[in-house]
């Protein structure tokens, strides 16, 4: 006999990220409720997910520029003529391409790295978007690579990688600041940071 | 054009219970990241959570005898054997039966009413399911109806009326108890509650 397909359709919720198995059935609950409800209309929630979720996985891929995720060839930072294409960011991940685009504090284009080096975990050079990179580098027109890396080990050696990587190219390499978050309170903030900070200050 | 792919999964992911619009542009990112991955095999986690909704809201209808939620005629609980037949605990949702189910207090079988009476929201007996419960326990076998409805209005009103509605039959009607919760400590307990459980209060 089959999997009994409520019990099928918590499982599979269950391996979204921060779903558990009460938040699980709690949303199968949801839906199907909600799919009794809409049965005349026949457009239910569970129906428009389940189509949304194979349109997004059929059509969306990588950006074949800056790795991005995107429905196209191009993603909408690529193919947006007002960016500043003398401008690139270097990022670990999509999320991290996200949260400086919601920042609003960057106007150039981005290079997905799709990780950080990491030799512990087998992550070297081979496995990161390291040769598009040096490629478009080398393509001219970039005067700037900004490196978004995490301010962690595995950021912080990706960092210096990428920048001796583009040395003979003689682009202008530069890092994200790192200090005291906004709003941070002295007391508050880890020892680290505010060595970092200490060390890293600036004229006033 | 289209809406955009990643946009409308951000959208419909959004309509769930408790997933705001940060939560589901985080879980679209998590789904499409390990649909990349998962390209070369073809089984990916969209791939299966869109066809277990499929299946879900495809096979899942109203238990014909109960209204529970069920793959086939009857619900898990009506087609057990060993269910004390000659006991109905009445409900007003899903959630309720199987809030009632997690606390294995309760080895009879289930009406869902699917609603309360609440005459404010255009609910009334029309709208739920008290035609079957009466014709349940007028086709006999039942002995006591457990009225379970919620310690609120819409529940005690609710409550009052098929209380009203089984008194010809002559069945034994009882309520769940209401009053202080296990664990609860006094000082933190809501007047009406304490209020109730002193009204209530028993000999011990």
């Amino acid at each position: 006999m089959d999997v009994d397909p409520i019990q099928r359709l918590i499982l599979e919720l269950g391996r979204l990220p921060g779903v558990g198995a009460r938040s699980a059935a709690r949303l199968a609950f949801y839906i199907l409720k909600a799919s009794q409800k809409d049965r005349a209309t026949g457009r239910s929630l569970a129906h428009d997910l389940a189509q949304a979720l194979m349109a997004a996985v059929e059509s969306v891929g990588l950006c074949r520029r800056c790795g991005n995720l995107c429905a196209g060839e191009l993603c909408a930072v690529c193919s947006d003529p007002r960016r500043d294409r003398s401008l690139l960011c270097v990022v670990e991940g999509i999320e991290d391409l996200r949260a400086i685009e919601a920042s609003g504090g960057f106007r150039g284009l981005y290079h997905v790295l799709h990780g950080a080096l990491s030799p512990l975990d087998g992550v070297g050079p081979g496995e990161l978007r390291l040769d598009e990179l040096a490629e478009r580098v080398r393509a001219g027109g970039v005067t700037e690579v900004v490196l978004a890396t995490s301010a962690d080990v595995e950021g912080d050696t990706t960092a210096l990688y990428v920048a001796r990587l583009l040395k003979p190219t003689g682009v202008r390499v530069t890092r994200l600041a790192s200090g005291i978050p906004l709003g941070g309170e002295l007391e508050y903030v880890d020892q680290a940071t505010l060595s970092r900070a200490l060390a890293e200050r600036r004229d006033f």
